[in-house]
């Protein structure tokens, strides 16, 4: 089987959060000793770590994640080196990477080689939106991010929502510090959540 | 691409769970009104819906999920018709099927066909202990099973016991009413939940 490398961020108390939330609870509430077996209760936002920005996140009439299907999220996909960008990715990096229609672009920033275990940092690297544009018009299925967020504090949210208008989910809280750019598979299944605008994930990639 | 067919079990509020506890709160927490986008907080025990036992549910010295590799839940499987089985299955009912080394046994029973809306079911279809262990034999690489367990209260879990001291991943809470028995390509990717026995996950066959 060719390589999986996972590019998931760990999900652990007091791990970093979007704003410095802390809603991370994991709390062990049985024991081999006294019930035979361990388990465990989880309390989380659901936009924490690796997860899925589905369009109802910011549009009001927008799907739910469940609702635009899995495979938007599974499928050929590009790890692009943005790591010259040095405040947003614009659309001038990504200009010189083909890209064929339903492809799942992953951008590789600074943002995966700085610290998972600090504050949040609110200087992150984000996504322009005309490069966002840029994305929607080259028909790409999904876009990935190696921070918690796409867009800083961006008035009206435009970069998210010139994807979720298009329902291309946004994959946010990726680790690609350890991943060389190129071409891979990528494996991204988000929770079953009904009724909610986006899920918590594991995201993979596959050598090809 | 090949059909991704879906056999995770939905998660939301009020949702059939193991001896109907009642772990699951989804509750949303934003507005688009109020803060501009929608998120939501979600508490579950992460043995809910389809999950992902790890050797430390049971053993004490087992590994932890997150400590396996995902290669264990990704690869070639084969889903098996056990629908004849009343009470639990057996050896009888794998031993007609060929069973290469490294595949993904998924067991696919009446539990499938049954509501999943209603209360637990404490007489769900069970894998016996005998035929856990031909499957470890057989060098098998993960178990899955439709229900929210793969044993009903035997004593001393010897099914858990006999997959996980093996490091043989259990899958719980698949949904495969849908699906046709035969081979398919696997991937099931578990939150990665750090230092945790096990995890709630996403789980999808593609057609081969």
């Amino acid at each position: 089987m060719k390589k999986i490398i996972d590019i998931s961020w760990p999900l652990t108390n007091g791990m970093q959060e979007y704003k410095d939330r802390k809603s991370v609870k994991l709390e062990q509430i049985n024991t081999i000793e006294t019930k035979g077996s361990r388990d465990f209760l989880l309390c989380m936002n659901n936009h924490t770590g690796t997860h899925v920005d589905g369009p109802s996140h910011m549009l009001p009439m927008g799907k739910n994640l469940s609702e635009l299907g899995l495979e938007k999220l599974i499928g050929p996909a590009v790890v692009i080196d943005c790591t010259s960008s040095l405040e947003k990715v614009t659309v001038d990096v990504l200009k010189g990477i083909p890209l064929i229609p339903e492809i799942i672009v992953l951008l590789q920033t600074k943002n995966s080689f700085r610290s998972a275990s600090e504050h949040f940092d609110t200087n992150f690297i984000y996504l322009d939106t005309v490069a966002a544009e840029y994305l929607v018009a080259q028909k790409v299925k999904a876009v990935g991010i190696d921070y918690l967020g796409i867009e800083r504090n961006q008035p009206d949210h435009q970069t998210h929502k010139v994807l979720l208008q298009h329902d291309i989910p946004i994959i946010e809280g990726l680790r690609l510090a350890h991943v060389q750019a190129g071409n891979y598979m990528f494996f991204c299944l988000p929770l079953l959540l009904e009724n909610v605008d986006s899920a918590p994930a594991r995201a993979v990639l596959q050598e090809v």
